[in-house]
């Protein structure tokens, strides 16, 4: 799968990557070709192992994400504080990023692309995406009053096209027309492997549950893009100096969150209260996840994550008759069927240069 | 939808046929292009609408097809014997085809193409079809002992598939990744549109019936791809001279099942026992659908065949909403949506000469 070719003519903005950011990013182990001339043939393969591994694991990872809910979901109910965890998960993610950074700077020396110091330009964008998830996880909590979970589950499926959407418009990317079919496919083929019998309810939504959805989805994909678009920027910049930024503003919002809904049960009962293993397992794995989706962002694209995420939940499923004993419907095996399909689409639709 | 571009650049069976042809043949009313210069384009635009006549006329006629059978089974079980009502489909289309060509002998005199005489070399491919169609229908009792009926009508989707690999591999046609793409979509979509609450039974079905279901697909599919090779072997031939020819050992065919099952009700209760308005319409429908078949094998292929009959069972869900107040479901529309991107693709990854 050569995601590359994808781009729009117009702009390519990530030219000027150069193979060196390979070593420099942390979680990646690519043979070192700093030694041997730059000829472009290394370059492109470099490339597309850095970006083939980068969705590996963003695939991995958000498939254990899953199954790590469903765990904790048999183990007993959420005890601990979701704001919390989530205000952890940026902490964690923003430490990471501290740990390569230093690690790099000691074998590279400090340089303009690796520095932590900002100006007000570059740093001004960051927290919109941050914004955007925080509106769109309030308005979670309403669409419940339209939907049920496994509706919601259903609807999510719209994420798919409006990035999709978003991606073109923003970003001003070309889809071929048989990628545009591939996506259309990628919406149906997941939304079909995940009915079940009672999916049909979902067609009952009232009018408010439909628009707060596709509210939902347009936030969601317009998050995605913005982050790629922000990362993209200047795509020399040191990625984990973007990730600090963006998690930074990430910990800020989280900590409101705290003060908002949870104040009084971190008072009364303290901060880690009802934290278990598995919390602890969880957190670790959306930290990780979401590095992984900002890696994703850097050397691949919005497309390659939707591809990469629904995969995962495919893969969930699958491991989960291992696991938990679940079984296989029909309507997954088809759909699955579908996705697959859409996945070849999307490679050999691309646009040739 | 251009469908002629995919045929295979070896053998060009049709590549003779005339335009001429269109005004021969009954049901069809294309403008007389006999008066002006054999132009290409005229030839192309003219072969085109009567590919679209045909694929619509049966379409429509499959589409109703089904709801008369729907109609039928809510007005109350099948009274009449149904080898006498099959019987009377192949004579009633023997008779059509006896119509149109005395029509044709009238206007255009007796030629070499459309004389009824024949010779053995020609009429003796024939029966193969009509005894095909003879094995898988003895077969289909016997699946009933490992299948319920909505379970084989999930299965008989491999109809689908067994029609592109035989479509290929005896007609010698290429079909184009893109258009593999779009054919394995549609077997995933019809099977989805078909879904229902009870539709995970059928994942277990035991081996007997996998096999079965795939033999019978296979037996249904060579016997299409038969015709076609018949009905395309000699181009100028009068199609309705050909359709004779093959409904005739349809006759015969059905008169021996007539014997052996249904001979002491025939005789007792008499040949038109149990037999309703609905049933007459249903004869006349069948025999119709017969014919339109066999010129979608003429003019178009088994491919548009497949893609025609699958357009059908969509239509026919929902015009019984509003015929039989039926519900759609999800997995309804979702189908839809695999089958209506599985049709753009087949179009979008033509062949290109």
């Amino acid at each position: 799968m050569e995601y590359r070719k994808i781009k729009d003519e117009d702009i390519d903005i990530d030219r000027d990557v150069e193979v060196e950011d390979v070593e420099k990013s942390f979680l990646l182990s690519v043979p070192s070709v700093s030694g041997e001339p730059k000829i472009d043939t290394h370059k492109t393969k470099a490339q597309w192992k850095r970006k083939s591994l980068v969705t590996f694991a963003l695939t991995i990872l958000t498939s254990s994400q899953a199954i790590l809910i469903v765990w904790s979901k048999r183990a007993g109910k959420y005890e601990y504080s979701v704001t919390t965890a989530n205000f952890l998960v940026e902490t964690l993610k923003c430490a990471i990023s501290l740990v390569a950074l230093a690690r790099t700077w000691r074998t590279e020396g400090v340089t303009d692309d690796n520095r932590l110091n900002t100006t007000f330009d570059e740093v001004s964008v960051y927290p919109i995406p941050a914004a955007l998830y925080l509106v769109k996880n309030l308005l979670q909590y309403y669409i419940f009053a339209y939907v049920d979970a496994p509706g919601y589950q259903i609807l999510k499926n719209f994420n798919i096209i409006s990035t999709g959407v978003l991606y073109r418009i923003i970003l001003k990317r070309r889809l071929s027309e048989i990628q545009w079919a591939a996506f259309v496919l990628l919406t149906a083929g997941c939304t079909t492997a995940q009915l079940n019998s009672n999916s049909d309810h979902v067609l009952q939504t009232p009018v408010q549950g439909w628009v707060m959805a596709i509210v939902m989805a347009l936030l969601s994909g317009f998050a995605g893009v913005y982050t790629e678009a922000i990362i993209k920027k200047r795509p020399s910049r040191n990625i984990n100096v973007q990730n600090f930024w963006l998690y930074i503003f990430g910990m800020g919002f989280n900590a409101i969150a705290i003060l908002v809904q949870d104040f009084d049960a971190v008072v009364n009962k303290g901060f880690f209260h009802g934290y278990s293993f598995i919390t602890f397992l969880m957190i670790i794995n959306h930290a990780l996840s979401g590095i992984a989706v900002s890696m994703v962002m850097k050397y691949a694209d919005n497309i390659v994550k939707v591809y990469s995420t629904s995969v995962a939940m495919l893969l969930t499923a699958v491991v989960s008759v291992f696991l938990f004993g679940f079984h296989l419907s029909l309507a997954f095996f088809l759909g699955t069927i579908v996705v697959s399909v859409s996945i070849y689409l999307h490679s050999a639709g691309k646009i040739q240069r």
